[in-house]
């Protein structure tokens, strides 16, 4: 299932939507390892709940360790039942000896080990998607602190706008990167396991019910919940939504290398491989392969939520196509997401900043995002309206010619008699227009974000 | 890939989601076969322009044809371009013999390939997915037929309403299972290769460009494009929107089936072998196995639709992201309407639908549904006001003690009295409750979708 | 904007999808009224920092108070600026002594209001949204507690299934409405103020960023954020998946009423004035309103909420579309999910349970459910087997004759002779099939559901 | 409801989202509008239809012109109903003389006058809206034509990959639009009435109903439908989904316009007064105003869409909640899209390609985009292989020095041999490296689109 870039989902377009660990705990195998585990699971807590022997039980737990079980064979049986836990339990009871038969799937329903075992998947999936998440915050963490001071052109709406650094920048994905950590690692730790029979009453093991859910819980380290969760999606919803909100940051992230390195800003490149992005045809061009995947994945994600939010109305005890349709996009809600995490954490390590770029680029607007500055420089020599006027008639210079607006403002006699009036030379111009001097809270925005990283604190509130 | 009910996409799920020849011709096995028959093809198509060597492009033809490319590997490879057609290249030049290596992949771009393979995954589809359409269609016309006159009730809000006709509901899941399979079709036809080379412009093969699309095209069976269409997506929102609308309909159908299925409701049942939808622990269940499963694909369309219409936001001559983004939705919406089609020709080729329990049904309302008529037949002689008044009054008897209303009316002296001053006997009061006698253009209608189906005339307007 | 059911939207469709006042709380004059506190309240927050007079400040709090603002004026000169704040920033200043303009929009940019006023428009809703929850939650508890022993049938897919009791089913809605409650409220309390003017760096104000935005956050009473959060949309993806959840609850809840509430189901019956659901033309029809209102709304979320996370992907630092395309889904969202809260109350306040016709439900199925059990007390004399055997020909005259099973498995000589054999009397066979006995943990689920509920402790896990 | 921008839906955001006469024309008023020019027409259809007094018809028709019906009174009372139809009957009842009362409403359920009336909002809708495309793509023609010769560098992945023209974008702009404007044409020629009672058979008009439908369809300039559609919701999600198509064309457009827009592209500039998209704060600032804006709306209509598919699923006669689902989507969707054909014909009627821009942006990759070319001008005289090393090492002065490709060619020794060799000068070289001269089927795609849209032929094919 890997492939020579590392673990992943294999197949034709794995290594785009199904790369890293994370992506790889998903997909039929498994599926099926994670059916397998609640089934032995389960035979054990019911071992401990006094239901059954625990050599049954043992039995049931060796079966589903050496046993190989068919996922074509099991797939193509589930049509009779329209899912795969059918056949499924027939095969393990098949696969135990038959004193050890009726410890199997005690007191479930197929929907209590698909839930569940869509639990632990989460659960799987995971440490390798924090980890990725972690190593790409790290990197974000040391953009951040290393280009504090890089200048670069804030752009809105896709125009330059003020002077920002690229450490700001860097700085507004790391707070993204670990909020969005926590949010997942907090949904992490409440996944519960779904156990309630046929009705949600549990009522085929009797009174026993509550304690073999907890039993269960334990061995499989999830959470026992308040009650079966069968017909209240929350248990979905709530995973899914963290995992779709670690898709946005990666998808900003992504966003905004795609336009960084774009061959008429070229402020970043995206590190990998020689043949990484490479095109032989066309030797000047380098694609931002990695950001390109992350957006491949992260666009798939708002859909898929909308079939899981859609599917959160079932009906009844059990939903007639509600739940199987969750089961599909969960699944590649978690791939793609994983996938994502595992192409950013590779983004980051070797994403490459061009300071001398970045300048360039700023200083190609030749100072007009500080017009304003200059305004209040000239204001109390002239009125405010007499030095607008000014600055906009030097502004009018520097869009037609070329010229900075420093050159242009002192070349004006009028502007020029205006500021030797208020004692203030060329260097009060160049100061005034300097856009290392217009950044603001940059820095100390960049140290709370390096602190809450520091202290994994990202709750709100500045302190 | 096939499983025990016939040719799917096999895996765990495939049973359920991946069922039939339609769904079968998507995944990655198909989509590597169309990527090499597009290849192919433009190895032909560049030899009859006249741009390679006849003897090479039956080279390129021969190794597609013999040659086995390794899935995982050409997958793996695909990470440093972001898409698998640069390996595959790669592995079509090493397989084909150093002086044919000039025919391959001529003036092409990644893209051309994968966006004409999608169409002819597309086109591939079709035939399966029609035929099967047509075969539900033609039981529902049967059912239709045989059911013109079975009453059932009819049903708003989910609360019985007005009298209808099993055939009507039939004849309402046929019209809309021709129409959108006119839509499917007609998008078939509509299907266009992509040849633009690496930004539309056709240039590798010089004044060349649209001669070889069109003769591509020719090869492949598809339609020659006004313009490369790269950045206009309607290439895939078009037929994409066709099978969504083929979702819907067999969505409805499904819906309607689980509902009339229910165990209080019990008007249809499904077919199927005897262990279908069955239950060892619960002996009365018998599940609608196939309309479970066709909600199960359905309702995942929606979401994937958001994915295919918000990727049409392509940048410049190739998107970064939102082209990607498409390949995967397309894939499972081709596979998920092919197998929901599959599943609703089985669903309704062994429908049964049960006129006892329809009868009982509507009964069950004592005949209030047509309260209204019983009031036009006392109003000559009560005037309106006091007939509708006389009407609920005899109403509220028959939810209360659960007295047809015929009785009710009958037993009421002021009404009796007044029927008989009209000269109107129990007869009469009769046939105006007949629920049969209140069917309107029921048995027209039937006749309009039915007279269609027969015709393939699904134009709106009846005549 | 109210109605004559209470507040709400207003106009033709408020009705039903703009009831209570939460959804009073979106609209055109909620968000002009949220936009303007936040300029009065960073007028103020102003004048603490000391950077304007605070008699500029009161001038501003002033105007926004008392001068009324042409919603249709200031929307019209939004097409200059795609945005409404520039001619509300332009009006403001109008409305205001000359000496008081340099208070107003201080250091702010057009997307620093826009999104703290969205903030506001969430907090404002919460509070009558976590009212309706509330009161619904008592309700369910109510019934819970009330039908804890209610006998009805658990059904999957549609199907009967085992026996439950209708308070299992309130409960399990109680632990969906307190779980959401709990998320939405702790969305409210991480709502957080956006300040920081044109690209983020708050350079217009100089080194007074930080504080004039914990100044600002204490004045409407928002949380200060770890940094502006213009780009990381997850201020606006986290609070509006706390109300998908809600929806997706409150969906599920009015799902099972439109399916209990079905004519030949009637379990329940809403409430609500003699007119409500009621139809002149069909007297038996009793329309469940208020439960095909919840869906009218929650069904419309799923496709809003894949807009915000589409949404989430930023460029740079604001976003050309992208943020724009989030105004108007999470007004609907807030809007949608207040109003189906608001009829949730009405629903859950007003619900009739029909012990009789549950019961009756229940029996329909003869002790089918239950077969199971029946083998088990069999299985001693007979050997599994053979029980098994015994009790399913027992079934195909319960499903044939609509005989009990009790009686069908009593009048069959062989089950007779076996259980006399075992000392076993129709008695026991009774209390076998008696679906009361086999509950399992309801009780304790309906205890653990009102104890969470009590201590508004919905954490998972039992205690 | 007009702005000073010309007409729309007003409102704090309608200048943005509800911009123009196809926008204007949804809405409660259109709503109301449309639902009583439904009951007056079926009036009128009832009278013809011999049903009702011509008089009485003429007198609907008149209180449907004349009276005013009080939205937010009608909206109030549709609590009860859960829909706004029956208050209105009601109110239009009241507002005709006595005898005239039983030709209001004949026959039909509130279905049938909402569905109706949503089609006539389609309709009424598209005019303005063909006329804004049609507009539109005039502008793109011309600008194709205009600049079938200016050449500019193709992105893919956002880099710079190969020549093309700004005709060439402007053409497949152009492509698009005259595709989606037939799409929605032809959808607009297929809406038809729903008429069918309250289960679809018409049966309060007895024999009378395909007739009368027959007769409204042709009052309303409406198709006649083969069967009601009311449960078969294809007549909203067929025209949906072709206005779904317009919205991705129009946000292609808009998305290469903010791109091309972008300050260090510059390649673009949009037109429209002098006060739009300025920034008083930053005068260098020029923001794409109708392309962010046309992008805030396209970018909302894949998540209506998804709710319009998911609400096919419509259950047995009426659905309850999937149909009221229907509403506020299908007009936001109206909304949307005309008001993004809207902005888009202000867009293309103002866009300024700046040539010189374009060519500046291509030089700057001095060449390089064409080295394969030059690779095969030099192959004759050195060997594949020796010509590819040469052009390599050429290529690296190009990036490292800046130089461009031509003199880095012509100052390597050992190249100028070769090509003195081969009888070639600098002027082949230049030839060859001319980007003019690398423009493949460029013009001939032009021509192809241009004549299309002369012809309004727009179908599949060259000719």
């Amino acid at each position: 299932m890997g492939n020579a870039y590392g673990p992943g989902t294999g197949g034709l377009f794995g290594a785009v939507f199904g790369r890293g660990e994370a992506a790889a705990s998903t997909g039929d195998a498994a599926w099926l390892r994670a059916m397998l585990d609640v089934e032995a699971a389960l035979a054990r807590a019911s071992a401990k709940a006094g239901l059954v022997d625990s050599a049954a039980a043992e039995a049931v737990t060796r079966a589903v360790a050496t046993e190989t079980f068919d996922i074509d064979e099991l797939g193509a049986h589930a049509a009779a039942a329209g899912n795969p836990v059918v056949p499924l339990v027939r095969a393990l009871v098949g696969a135990v000896p038959a004193e050890a038969a009726s410890a199997v799937h005690k007191g479930a329903t197929s929907q209590d080990i698909i839930d569940t075992a869509a639990m632990l998947l989460i659960k799987r999936a995971l440490p390798p998607l924090l980890a990725d998440l972690d190593t790409a915050a790290d990197d974000a963490a040391r953009l951040a602190d290393e280009h504090r001071a890089t200048l670069m052109s804030g752009r809105t709406l896709l125009q330059q706008a003020l002077p920002i650094t690229f450490g700001l920048t860097a700085a507004e994905w790391l707070s993204g990167l670990d909020r969005v950590r926590v949010s997942a690692a907090r949904a992490g730790e409440r996944l519960a396991v779904q156990y309630g029979g046929a009705a949600g009453t549990m009522a085929a093991v009797g009174d026993d019910g509550p304690r073999l859910a907890a039993l269960l819980a334990a061995e499989l380290g999830l959470e026992e919940p308040l009650l079966p969760w069968h017909t209240i999606r929350l248990g979905i919803v709530e995973p899914a939504g963290a995992l779709a909100e670690v898709g946005v940051v990666l998808g900003k992230i992504a966003r905004d290398v795609t336009l960084l390195a774009q061959s008429e800003v070229g402020e970043v490149r995206e590190g990998g491989g020689p043949d990484r992005g490479g095109s032989s045809a066309m030797p000047h061009k380098r694609n931002p392969v990695a950001a390109v995947s992350v957006l491949g994945c992260t666009r798939q994600i708002p859909g898929l939520m909308a079939t899981l939010y859609a599917s959160g109305e079932h009906e009844y005890q059990r939903a007639a196509g509600a739940w199987h349709a969750e089961w599909e996009p969960l699944s590649g809600l978690i791939r793609l997401t994983g996938s994502a995490a595992s192409w950013t954490r590779d983004l980051l390590g070797g994403l490459y900043a061009d300071a001398d770029r970045m300048r360039e680029n700023l200083n190609a607007t030749g100072g007009l995002p500080l017009a304003e500055r200059l305004t209040a420089l000239l204001a109390p020599e002239l009125g405010r309206l007499n030095a607008h006027d000014l600055v906009r008639r030097a502004g009018a210079r520097v869009t037609a010619e070329g010229m900075p607006l420093r050159e242009a403002i002192w070349e004006d006699p009028e502007a020029r008699e205006a500021l030797k009036r208020g004692g203030k030379g060329m260097s009060d111009v160049a100061e005034t227009l300097d856009p290392a001097a217009y950044l603001g809270a940059t820095d100390t925005l960049i140290d709370r974000a390096l602190a809450a990283h520091r202290h994994r604190d990202v709750t709100y509130g500045a302190e």
